[in-house]
């Protein structure tokens, strides 16, 4: 069946389900996002196991409590970030705010005001140092109960100590959702790792075992998603995962990344097909664009749809 | 006064005004969109001479009719685009369609299939060959009028012969704005002038006319924003007309260019910046990403915000 | 024929060309930037009409001269350039200078001391106002001859005034190449011809008269080849002039932009295959980068490659 | 001191040394192309402590080679990578080869002949299971020496066992250079960490120890310089550990990723000199593009100079 480009026009007081629904009569990458929010409906309709990755400057933006709503209404069954992420949404949890700036700040002043750019977004180097007196007490008490942790563990407990309904943590502790992060050292919350090490010796980090129970997360047998939001180890570990598994139904990819370099971060779904198993071209779609716009828009679509058909938890 | 980052949550029956609004408190690209509404909303408010630029592609997609409204509600006092664009708005003023297509669609198929494929978009060859039956008889009327055109009168002339609401021409000679197009000749356009010329020798396209004119469409103490969506010419030339009079108060870009390769149609709004016009942050804003999602997002809170201060034509 | 990748080694005095050989192996973009140095050879040694396209930055960087020394060594049969190059050839051909610059300074402080910048390039103001200086004679001499000029007659009589090896309007003219420029008034150009036209209102830019000539400068028998460096009109301009002759056997791109919002900036060479005239992928070769890097690079490889066969003139 | 843009000129058989420094004079990219080879040469020369930092697909390409050359010339002290490079590394070692392929080849078809596309490389499917045979004699040998292991350790280890000078990995063993990974797991590597770990249940990968090791490579005292060579969390793993000692005094980013979307991928070097330790603009250098044909031409102008100066190891 042929579909006809149709010109857009602003209606007063227009929805953004009906944006978008517009917005999949453009052309270009308009037509990508709206088919990538049908894709991600699809993927929940058809009971796939979504895996949900993205990174950590997502999190330090308004993102963060979005996708804390995401898996609370059962959209991600699996999530996969870096250690940024993690640390920003126990910082928020913990009442920090991060401000709006300018991708045109002087740098120089920044770092004289002990303000850490991000972007266009302002982190205070405080919320940084109250995160260690944050995370000492928690590491003693996990301590207590055992020395050998799996990242995935660790995220767990910390979800179910913190009380905030906007905070990813929290919410996957909640529905049992497990987070994976493959490089849990590399932020500020390796530091506090290393420190309560030098201290406690034995106390270890068990990424191996991660590595097994993202493996075991799902099977051959049931269907799967993802859903990767920019690029990094996030975007590559859920892909790996699944592949380890015979490979997703539907991946939705948003990234700004090129493929021209041959990085994973910018491979489009098009290399998603050589999987194997996604059988329409209509279940794999790569919007180019920046996700802090990308992501709110077509999910906004993927969850009135649901929300209709009675699907969202 | 200190703006902080907030969650983003999504509620049911959300409109985009809303939407728009809440990108302001995300990050990254999506606080620029939301600036970006806002300046194009002021640009009206202070009652600025506006410069909307746009390139063939856009034309090509669903964005036409958009243009066309945007026009018709007063928020484009003077238009600037290359001549795909017009050849495009008159196929659909005459009823040609475009079709939704795939990025990775077979191109030597497409050939055969006697398809042009633009990105996602599918144009019917036929389309062109209409315009050449569709040109020639208004060629020859205007010829009648008179021996030397410049584009933007041709366009006009072209305009009030076409009868469709969704029509940039159209509405643009209804409204007596002028559409300026400095590379006419660069496109099927140009090809039937040429063909027309060969008859009619003395048949002439003044550009250097339309350069008067667009260098006297406005003043230096007439306040001035432009809005280019994309690079090519089309932000050159706007940028250059209001340049030669002294500079705009107010600029918008949205564009996928990067700045790095010393080309204007990545170039940013901070260069804008030297022109020594523009006194306040918040009236220069550049977003990086498709105009196809990012021009309807932020121009649907512009008219709303328009509509609300009863400033829509 | 298996190629393989190859380590990449480091040997002390490696020629350029040598150089070049080698990226053929390591992967990604530098397979492609080989590849694209071959193409190009090979469009010379099949006696292929070449369409050269460049924008204006590239004629504002050191490119320039390199361009007018390939026009001289017969790389380049037809020219297609935007106003901008056509006006600073001028400038540097009188003696005018650029300076190199930094992507951050200050546009604050380039305004107040007179410089314009482009990205890491800064012209000197007073550059443009001499160019109005060395304009006025030169028009006033044509406009003695006959009153209506096609774009390309009079880049090469201007070109025939100069006397700079490294311009490329003089070497052009030498070589009696056209110079096709479709938007001749973007630009300080078409103000002095505005201004021109005021004192001299027969005097008449023929643009329809310039696409028959690039239309007529080659036909359906010849074989063409394209070498795009950037994108804009020149890109899109060639493109059309060949298709209008039944497509180019051989073309390269080379481009920061990218193809997923549909503009024929972004357009790759995967595209050019629906020409239905090139036969085999070897002879469409995208490359994505810089092309201050980029063409120096590959080109150097042609020149070397075609000076040994002694197909350089 | 004012430099001025030159015409770039081809001569024949012009060294790559040459050609970089004429670069210099171009414009754009190529301008910070040089600057980046001299600023990686001050590094040496000011005897530095030099991060080097690399992506997985460089790995694949034949930049591995380069790096295990770059190593052994003493132009890197810490390394830091994904461990898809690790893998492929070993691979290489071992005599399997990867092939030249295309962007745009068929990936079903791919699939269907046991090949793993990574941009225009090709991988075959046999290399990734040689590498189980390969591995776990290496971990029995290993774990027979203790069980908790740290990744540099283990690569350490592994790198003594390899006998190729190509390699990264034997290269860096035999310098005493350690090679740190902190997503130890997230490729081939981990899943047979996993296998080896199911029967070795007290086997242990102690990514805590490395960032212990790694945040004691250097020292507040010490000058530190940063080669980032894409994104990913090696370079951000990189910048932490110099950050936790003071900033670095010397920054070189060469990437594709923008800055637009707040990741740090896509950070350039201008936020790098609000760490406060870099004192001269020519220290911190961003050169956009990719990095198959940026870094080897670079690094050869560096390697020219070093040589120069009897300052290679």
């Amino acid at each position: 069946m042929v579909e006809y480009i149709k010109d857009f026009k602003w209606e007063k007081g227009m929805s953004t389900k009906e944006f978008v629904k517009q917005l999949g009569s453009i052309g270009y990458q308009s037509i990508e996002l709206r088919k990538s929010a049908e894709a991600m409906a699809k993927m929940k309709r058809e009971g796939a196991k979504i895996f949900l990755t993205f990174t950590s400057n997502m999190v330090t933006s308004g993102l963060r409590g979005f996708f804390a709503q995401i898996i609370e209404k059962g959209l991600a069954q699996v999530c996969v970030t870096t250690v940024g992420g993690i640390e920003e949404d126990i910082m928020k949890a913990d009442g920090e705010k991060f401000m709006v700036g300018s991708f045109h700040s002087d740098d120089f002043e920044n770092h004289e005001n002990g303000l850490n750019r991000v972007g266009n977004v302002l982190v205070d180097n405080q919320s940084y140092m109250k995160l260690e007196d944050k995370l000492l007490p928690i590491l003693k008490k996990l301590y207590a109960k055992k020395k050998n942790w799996t990242p995935s563990e660790l995220f767990k407990e910390i979800g179910l100590m913190l009380n905030d309904e906007s905070s990813i943590l929290y919410q996957a502790a909640k529905k049992n959702i497990p987070i994976f992060c493959p490089a849990i050292t590399d932020g500020a919350f390796g530091f506090h790792l290393y420190l309560f090490q030098q201290d406690h010796p034995d106390f270890m980090i068990d990424v191996v075992g991660d590595f097994k129970n993202i493996v075991l997360s799902t099977d051959h047998n049931e269907k799967k998603g993802v859903i990767c939001l920019g690029g990094s180890i996030s975007k590559h570990h859920a892909i790996l995962a699944t592949l380890l598994n015979g490979g997703a139904e539907y991946a939705v990819y948003m990234t700004t990344a090129k493929s021209s370099s041959g990085s994973l971060s910018g491979a489009t779904t098009q290399e998603a097909k050589s999987w194997g198993k996604i059988k329409d071209d209509t279940d794999a779609v790569t919007v180019h664009g920046d996700v802090s716009i990308l992501f709110p828009l077509a999910m906004t679509l993927t969850l009135e749809i649901l929300d209709e058909e009675g699907l969202l938890e």
